[in-house]
This record gives C-alpha cells, structure tokens and sequence, in this order.
C-alpha cells in the first residue's frame, strides 16, 4: 500500500474520531471578541494570541499550540492565554466556566497521546509563562516551583545545590512539571526515586469554577485528612489546572556507571534482575532491557556504538544496568563484583559484559538505548504499545504478536517486518513495537484489539506512562473495570460539572 | 491538681464530645436481631461476637474492640463482624447501607487518635480474620495481602525472600497492613522508602454501598485514568473499607550501623543533616533528633544505655543516624569518612560521636532513641503533639511553646516539668512533649490552641503520623483551609451519601 492511501486511511479514521467528538462540542460555546474584551482586562495583550479581532492573528501563529509536537493531532483554538500566576488562570477558568467555554490546559506540549492540544476550538490556557522557581529548601531537598517550569531548567537550577530532580525524561527540555504532574510521568529515574504519588507533596490547583484549590505543601508528612491533590496526579488537566508544584528532589548521586550484559536467552533477565537487585541493592538505578532484533536495528541505523561480535555472538537479548551512588569505588567494587559472580557461575546467566570505563563509553552505552526509538522509524513505520505486562511475560507478548501477524500472514518484507521490544524491566514496563514498510488497515485490524486483549489477559496496563488522552480513550477499558470508570465519571462530574476541562480526555 | 480531679475533668471533656456527637448518631439505626440473623446467614456463627440474642455475649467480651488500646476512647458497640473475604465484608456492608446502620472498620486497633473505635453503637467490622498472604512475586518485589496481615508477619512472610516491607512502626507486632493503609502510616523507614502513596501499588477497597472496587493492580506503572486508590490511603476507613493490598516491597539491606552524634547547639543540626546527605547519599536510612533535656530523661529512667559523661559534656541535643546498605565495609568507610570530615573540621558540627561497634550497640543505641517515649511517660503525664514544622523551627517550636507555659506561671515542679522534643529530622516531624505532674484544664488551656496556632503560623501540620481519628477533627482547620475542608466534604458525600462508613471520624 502506497504511502498516498495510507494516508487516507489515517484520515478517514481521525475524522470518524472527531465527529465522534462534535456532539460533545457542540455543549460548549466558543471564544468570542467580548471574551477576549474580558481577559485584556487583566492580561497584557502579549499574553493573548488569536485569530478574533482585535489582534486577528493568522492561525498558523497558533499551530505551536494547536499541533501536537508529531503532528498527529490538531485542534482548531482561535484563541491561546498565557497567563502569568494562578489568579490570572483562575481569572480566566472563572469567564469559561460562566460562559460555557471549554478549556485545554497545556505545558510543553510533548504529550504522546494528544491530551494536550485541543480536540475542536477549546480554550488553550498554556502555561508557559508560569516559569518561576518558588523556593527551594537546600536541608529538606523540598523544591516549589510554577507549573510552566521546564524540567530542565529545574534540573539546572538544583544542581549547583547538588540536587536532582526524581524523574528524567527524554523531552525533558521542553515539557513542563505541571505536565509531567498532570500526566503522571515516569520515565527513567522510576526505579529508584518512584513516582510522582510520591514525591509531590503538595500542588496548587485551579479547579473548573476558578476556585483556587492551595496544597502547596512543604511538608514530608501531613496527615491530615483526605490527600485531594493525588487526584489531579496523571488527570491530564480533566479535573483542574495544575499551576503550582512542591516536589521532593533527591541528593545529587556523586558516581554512575553503566554495563551491557549479552544474554543467551530471555528466561536469564528475571534470575539476572533478582541477582543485581540483591548485589547492587541502593546503588542499581536503571535495568533496562531489549532485544537482539531491536539491538540489531540500533546498530544498523547507526545508533550508539556497537559491541564486538564477539560480545554479541549467540546473544538472545541485552539488558543495559545502570549504577549510581554516593563513593564511585563502592559502586564500581560492587558491580565488579556482581560481574564476577555472574561469570564464575556453573550455568551463567550471561554470555558478555561490557562495562563502561569512562564518561563517553558511559554516553555511548545509553546511545543505544535511548536510539532504539530513532532506530525504528528510520527502520520503518511504527505501531507502538507502551504497556505494563508482569516482567516474565514480557517475551511472550512480543512472541505471541509476532506469531499472530504471522498467522494473518502479515510477516513480510512489504508489510511488517519487525515485531520488537524493549523497556524498563525495573518497572515493568515494555515498549512494543510492531515495524512495517508502511501503516495499513490491514494491519492496525490485526493489533487492536488484540493487543489489548493480550494485555489484559496478563492484568496488564494499556497505558504503562504515556497516559489516555484522547487517543486511548477506546482502550481504558482492558486496563479499568466498569466499576472503577463509574467512580472516575463520578469525581470527574463532581469536580467539573459542565465538563469544561480538557473535553474529551481520559474518559470514554 | 489531684489525679482524681484530674479525671473528673478529663472525663467531662470527653462528654462534651460525645454529646456532640449523640445528635449525629441518632440519625443512625442499631444493629438488631435480624440484623445477627441475617449476617448469620452468610457468616459462621465463630466470626460474630455480639451482646445481643442469641449470643447474648456479656458486653466484657467486646471491650477489646470497643476500647481503644490506650484505654482513652470507649465505643458502646454490641456486635462485632469478623469477616473472611472481601465478598463478606461486602455483604455485611449492603446490609448497613439498607438498614442506615453505621459501621466502624477496624485493623489492629492501635491508633493513637481513636479513629479506629466506634463513638456510640456502631456495628464494628474487624479485618482480623483477613489475614492471608494473596501473592508475592520476588522479581518485582510486588506483595499482595489482605487487609487484616499483620505488618511484623507480613515482614517474616518476606524475610526468605530477602526483601522487607517498605514501612516500620512500633506497633508492628499488632497494627495490620489495611490499617496502615488507611492511616497512611509513616513510622521508620519513610526517609528511605517514601511513604504508602508510592509505594502502594493497588488497593480492593469495599465502597459504604458494598461495591467492590477492585485496583488490586501489581503493576509499577499504569497511567490509565484517575488513581481512586490514593483517596483510600490515610482516609481513616471514612470512604470504605480496605480489604486488600498491593504494595512494593524493597530489597532487604545487607548491613546496618548507626551512630550518636553529641551536638554543641541545636543551630547545627540542619548543616550535619545536609553534609550526612550528601556524604552518606543513598545509604543514610534515619537522621532521628533528641534534645538533652530528653536524653536525660531516657537514662534516668533506663532507656538504653547511656553514653559517657565525656561525650554528652556541652551537648545541646543528639542525632542518631543508621545506615543501611548492600554492602557492610562500603556502609562503614562512608560513615567513617563522613566522621573524620565532621571532626577535622575548622568549626566542628559536632562534639563526639559514638559508633556502633557490635549488633548489641547498635541495638542499644536505638533503644536511647525507641525508650524516649517510655522515659516521657514515666516521668510524668504528657501531652504529645506529633507535628511537621519547618527543620529550621523545630527548637523554635519547643522554646516558644516552653516560654509560653513559663510565661502562664506552669513551668514548676507540681505543673510542667519539661518541655521536650524529639522526632524525624529527615522527614520533618517533631513529637513535642510537655510533661507534667498531672494532666490539668489549666496547662491544657494554656497548651490548645496555642500549639496548634503555632504550628499553622509556619505552615505546618497538627497530625505529621497520626492522622485525624476522632481526636483532632476540631483542630483540622489548622492544617487545612476551608476550600480543602469544604472538597474533602463533598468526596466524603460522593462516596458515603449516607455517612454511615466511620462517622464522627476525619471530618468536623
């Protein structure tokens, strides 16, 4: 199938999706010019971008808004405010929520699911312009800081307090902390520092009247009551918009190391991640694994630096170990050491190791890793899953679709040509990836749903970090029981009666 | 004051709230003989304890219910449910929901602000009989167990796997992992495993219409929807019934040490805790705070062994910090080390330092710290604030609140004795004691609501562990502003419309 009707496909399905939406729409009011009359009343004009008079922008001025950064989904607002502290955003929510407008609350825009643009012509509230760091308390590591902060720039503001902050992520130079709050973000620092239900102890929150919702507490501990802001924890801005964030970063680690280890086959990752669990202890900050077919592909297409042959003769899947700790000699004896207990073994688990000896080979082992996405789609097109499966089954379900596209006769050059994995075993969490010479229906009918039914029959997640948007709001159902999406309508009408927030998100 | 008038008035305090609360329980009905016959149904007749026909019990049996371990809150209930399995409890509940009979959940019932016994005749549902192991994957580290496990069993359960449960608490021989969960307990090891809203995974919980709702997940990550779970987490038992737990369980360290730190003045407490953070990183697992005045009364009254006269001279406080790692020798050079700067130092932090050189050391070391309690309570009446302040204030907290009795004319030998202060360092929580010759209205008046005005005035918490119980319901308002008070009512309602799970509890 030529690219040109691939597209149509595409198309034709987005179109059903949004008509699917338009009734919904069709509740809600759009922005006019005595709105935009009403926030020039206490926002400056170069807060307000839109395509209404007075300013009558073009609306490709609004495409950074309206596009999502794949350029998958594409709202149509007439209208972005960028307000500059809660009372503004509240200011704003308060018109919207009397006028019947619809709101789309957005940080960096580096969402995967479409959550973060508009599905027809909400209201953007784009928090950008909420970029200041709070306070930081350098004795307790407690950091508070607005919502629109860039996670790298906080990075960059705790490290000369020789902090880091819990959670790391690829589009950490753009996305935002209300975002990754909002979203529930993972990423690659989980393993060790655990999610944001635990290191965020207290949000500001704008709710859907405008009220002004303050747990921006400083504390570790406070039991006091119900612990209202984890809801707004990975809502995707449906419930209220995030404007303020207290996190607990953690103390910088003084030393990382990294290794590869070459494995003859998928069953030794499990024994292996028990055995460097109980070795590395602390220290084991990142497990991540993949396998020979994706590995293959990374080299290929120039990702990373390659090992030798000989490293990778008879290898099944690898899985890259990363340390870090507080006295580099510790770190680097104990990983030795977890070395030389894997290879003096009677039945080693593992073939090779390579075992990064400084700063560049340190970078370049990551390389491949973190290339194995870039790999893919110079490799081909990309149907990807990003899912929680129990960590023994993660070769299995990889197996089990490569087999049933194999089954539909779909494994062929001209259609697919990889079904791959990789992921955070720490976690749980697998990224497959089903490679094609193109996107065809043919091919989507053979994975949804069966993908998420294989999911499902492990009590797995459909959405292991990337969240629901709008793209997976068919799908909350092989993860939630009936009940538990009952309750989610339940608070989501209780917060936000008109359904005003983010219309369309999360929720079926 | 006598002790017998000091009785009189503490027990007219207790009337008085529970007069207040006559007028709510009226609106519910009591449990009846159809009620123990229609239970009987479904229950053996071994798992139902009441007063009432046909058991007829005399109402000493179930005092160990009603009352509350330290004998201070007293529950009139005649029946008592223990049931088996969540599908019970959910039977149980149905039939209050019909009937309007109010239900008070109970764990171990070792709570300190009576949340965990009833205020009147509500039937008493004990989690007791709940208490098997579900599941325990040791690749992930991922328990599931039901509500009524004992905590100290539950970390036998593990200890063969080499892995411990990720919270610690006094009462662990007692408290049950469902009542952890719905205290939201914080006890020992939060400085280094994070607290339950981390590290619980899922809940079943049973809704007061008798709903089951299932997110027994065992998976690290699942971003799909609202995360209902966390609402359960420190909710006390007033929006369901904890039935079932998933929790992630940590790698159990190889090695301990610990140390007593001899501080000239409290104003280095804060540098040692950053320098210990920094120097000891992932390792330092407790940074636990005594001032001298209650290290004295630990070695009168003989808790723990007592350092030398040499290294308590000049002391204005103590630290005792543990370690705990994967690896003995690298535990101790990093504590060595960290000594050695501590002690070349051009200005020394600290004074002396005492390290544990023996198991039985490092336990006696830890007895000073466990005893002070005991030693508080043998010295005279106390009354206990467990309280989150700012670490820069919590010397400004026991002075001021000190100054503040003297200032009344209560600080002598036959009023208040001492003022004290010990707590969590790393996690922000001080337990101010206020020890007196007896309990009074006088020292009471001069106490409430000044420390918790105190509190409030640095944004801090009036219940750092404890939680809310019964106990402190009138001082919410402190820690919490009316818009979070006003939110925490309408979930109360959206989940209980009748109110009947754990009334009196949490809110005003």
């Amino acid at each position: 199938m030529s690219l040109a009707s691939r597209r149509v496909a595409r198309l034709a399905a987005f179109s059903l999706r949004r008509s699917a939406h338009a009734s919904t729409s069709a509740r809600y009011n759009s922005v006019n010019a005595d709105d935009i009359a009403h926030f020039s009343k206490f926002l400056p004009t170069s807060t307000i971008l839109s395509t209404l008079p007075p300013q009558s922008l073009p609306s490709s001025e609004l495409s950074p808004f309206n596009d999502d950064w794949m350029n998958k989904y594409h709202g149509q607002s007439t209208t972005v405010v960028r307000p500059r502290n809660a009372l503004e955003v509240s200011e704003v929510v308060k018109r919207c929520n009397e006028r019947g407008i619809a709101i789309v609350p957005q940080g960096g825009n580096t969402g995967l699911v479409g959550g973060g643009v508009p599905i027809k012509d909400e209201l953007l509230i784009n928090l950008g312009n909420m970029n200041k760091v709070r306070s930081f308390d350098p004795v307790s590591g407690i950091l508070v800081a607005d919502a629109g902060c860039v996670l790298e720039s906080l990075s960059e503001y705790l490290a000369p307090h020789n902090h880091i902050m819990p959670l790391d992520l690829g589009a950490k130079g753009s996305c935002q902390i209300g975002g990754n709050v909002s979203t529930n973000a993972g990423g690659l620092r989980l393993l060790r520092y655990g999610s944001l239900h635990g290191s965020v102890l207290g949000l500001e929150v704008v709710l859907p009247d405008g009220t002004i919702l303050d747990q921006l507490s400083t504390l570790r501990k406070d039991n006091t009551g119900y612990d209202l802001k984890q809801l707004f924890i990975g809502a995707e801005g449906t419930l209220g918009i995030v404007t303020g964030v207290s996190i607990l970063t953690a103390p910088a680690p003084q030393s990382a190391s990294n290794v590869i280890l070459a494995l003859p086959k998928f069953e030794n990752v499990l024994p292996l991640f028990v055995q460097a669990k109980r070795q590395l202890s602390e220290i084991l900050s990142a497990f991540e694994f993949f396998d020979r077919e994706v590995y293959d592909l990374a080299i290929k297409h120039g990702q990373g630096r390659a090992l030798s042959e000989e490293d990778v003769e008879g290898a099944e899947c690898f899985v890259l170990m990363e340390t870090s700790g507080g006295k580099r000699e510790h770190d680097e004896e104990k990983l030795n050491q977890l070395l030389e207990t894997l290879f003096e073994s009677d039945k080693p688990l593992i073939n090779t190791g390579v075992l990064s000896q400084s700063p560049a080979q340190f970078a370049s082992m990551w390389a491949i890793r973190e290339g194995l996405t870039e790999a893919v789609s110079k490799e081909g097109k990309a149907y990807k899953y990003d899912i929680s499966v129990p960590l023994a089954k993660f070769k299995e379900v990889v197996d089990t679709t490569r087999e049933h596209l194999g089954s539909k006769g779909l494994l062929r050059d001209d259609a697919v040509k990889h079904v791959v994995g990789y992921g955070h075993v720490g976690d749980g969490n697998l990224h497959l990836n089903v490679v094609a010479a193109a996107y065809t229906p043919e091919i989507e009918a053979a994975l949804e749903p069966f993908v998420y039914e294989l999911v499902a029959s492990y009590k797995g997640s459909v959405s292991a970090e990337h969240g629901i948007g709008v793209m997976k709001t068919h799908a909350l159902h092989y993860s939630k029981s009936n009940v538990s999406i009952e309750w989610m309508k339940r608070i989501k009408q209780l917060f936000d009666p008109k359904g005003i927030m983010n219309p369309g998100k999360v929720l079926p």
